[in-house]
């Protein structure tokens, strides 16, 4: 079977020569007689592999010495939990930017936790604009001021991080390694690897080790952010297939051209399908405050939604796969992620201009 | 490379044809155009498999109609935290057979969350034997008691469960599917997925519904088992590739006979390896109460750990791999899971006295 043009918002498309190379090197690793996967994590064959991917990451991302990197499981929704068990340690609250479906859950889940307040919340607007820094509302004695920079499902970014008095906590799931972190701003970076890096089952946390000193002991082992930086993310068995394979996609992000690429990937191929969009005369309709238009999400409606459904259905005839958009919103959602070919997007492009031609 | 003959205590030796289709299958999966895991987790394609394993997990278990099946991350280390945060909702204690580390550390998690005590501890006799029912100190008000089933590196095991007034929890990571579950005593079993039933990232936890009406709204949305067992484990992104995997040795064990055949299996080839223990005139030394020897994971010692030294390496000259004891206790440890072929133990009882002939 040709491959398919897979816009899925996560589980993401993977670049091809990933994929073929975890198969061919599945059944027998390194003629070691066995599968990575059949590995004891505190051997040395897999150990080489679990640090190339922390080693990739770190130079990747350029992370500073005072910041560890973990890869931990259960996914961003867990980190929900974890950011405030780990740093809502004294009366401080956690203050969250409400931008869209993301962080309404990593509020709900930090108010079970601790103090919390709500800096900012996109719900009257419907969740298609994000805020400016002066539009935050931050009490002074907040701990940390969390944002999601790329809301996967309003289809909307924080264009430029910003710049405030309190450390920040950034839940990066969708646009990770799409852009730089803003380091000097964050005490905590998180994402689910499963949209820009790899497969679904882990999830990649940046934490400034100044928050590990203050982590009280009352934190079970798992949840304590301590456990992992002290333990090179091997305090127990690590989800080894996804980490490899992790480390694949980061190899082939870094023959790519590193971050830089990837940014500049996302803004030339979001910007594709704005154009085809703002073109359109209206046929397609992206309904985001225009500064804040993801580059890795790109969400429009048509007029109604049977001329959707025929947009979906045609699409699929040509390959293009995995467009509709988030069930709460409903609309067509394209997500161009890392490892999308750019001929994908341009063979959607195309099909955006037939299909508006023979409906309009 | 032939394939080594793999005694590893977790992650584990899977089944070759597993590791074969799983490579067969992973660049395009059923003629889709993308592999599994880049598909969404609400794909119907994906859905499938997913549902798929759930199934064959509540056939080969016999699980009841009212206890719910989990797929989840975090290993039985999040579950140690997990456990207590959803089970002790009031006042009454989780009591804790401490047999072992595992044990020991399923205990400290839950004595930062809730109120604790220790049913029976094994350090004095350093872990060797599992205590009886009559020894098991249990107060009136305990809401549960926590039992390890098979500690790996003790190498011990319960022979047969308890039958007690409270409710049980059961970690059986290192003997799950090598065993009937005691449905009538428990509330919640759990374990990692990568000693027999796949890769890592992946642990299973079996909770009877009653509990789930239990759970506090306070407990955040990952870490509650209402969240999963709503949701049929789809809450949030699974760790695709580590279930779809686990399907296959579920259905291989289901080609195999089930867990009596599992169970039969251990039994026959743990006893190979005691019988060379026992017949080799103290050459080869068990230090396990005879009852209560693990029919998974057999530990022993030789005269001297030079000795020891030569053995793991003449072994590893017969491909006979990860027999190394775990590094808190020394000695040698053979694990025989599941997916272990009968002759990898052949060859190790035959090293056994062909080594103890040579150096005696």
């Amino acid at each position: 079977m040709a491959r398919a043009h897979n816009f899925c918002s996560g589980p993401c498309i993977l670049p091809t020569a990933v994929l073929d190379e975890l198969a061919a090197e599945l059944p027998d690793f390194g003629d070691s007689g066995m599968s990575l996967i059949e590995m004891s994590h505190r051997d040395p064959v897999y150990d080489r592999v679990h640090h190339e991917t922390l080693d990739r990451l770190r130079r990747l991302c350029h992370v500073p010495d005072d910041v560890d990197v973990l890869l931990l499981q259960g996914g961003a929704t867990l980190q929900f939990a974890m950011v405030a068990m780990n740093l809502l340690v004294d009366d401080r609250p956690g203050v969250y930017s409400v931008s869209g479906s993301w962080g309404k859950k990593a509020l709900a889940d930090a108010a079970k936790i601790g103090r919390t307040a709500v800096a900012w919340d996109g719900a009257d607007g419907g969740f298609t604009a994000m805020p400016t820094a002066d539009q935050l509302d931050l009490p002074s004695d907040a701990r940390y001021l969390h944002v999601t920079s790329n809301e996967t499902i309003g289809g909307i970014r924080i264009p430029e991080f910003y710049d405030v008095d309190v450390p920040q906590v950034i839940d990066m799931s969708s646009d990770y390694l799409t852009r730089a972190i803003p380091w000097d701003a964050v005490d905590v970076v998180y994402g689910g690897a499963q949209k820009n890096l790899g497969p679904a089952g882990l999830a990649v946390v940046f934490v400034r080790r100044s928050v590990l000193d203050e982590i009280p002991d009352t934190v079970p082992s798992y949840l304590s952010y301590a456990t992992h930086a002290g333990a090179d993310s091997l305090a127990n068995t690590p989800p080894v297939f996804a980490i490899w394979a992790t480390g694949k996609v980061l190899a082939w992000i870094e023959d790519q051209g590193g971050v830089p690429a990837m940014e500049k990937r996302a803004a030339d191929r979001s910007a594709m399908i704005y154009r085809a969009i703002d073109g359109s005369e209206g046929f397609y309709r992206n309904p985001v405050a225009v500064a804040d238009r993801s580059h890795t999400n790109i969400v429009f409606r048509l007029a109604t939604e049977d001329l959707e459904a025929a947009f979906l259905a045609e699409a699929g005839e040509a390959g293009l796969v995995n467009l509709k958009g988030h069930r709460s919103v409903g609309g067509i959602r394209a997500s161009v992620y890392n490892a999308l070919p750019d001929e994908s997007v341009q063979v959607l492009v195309e099909h955006m201009a037939s299909f508006a031609a023979a409906n309009s």
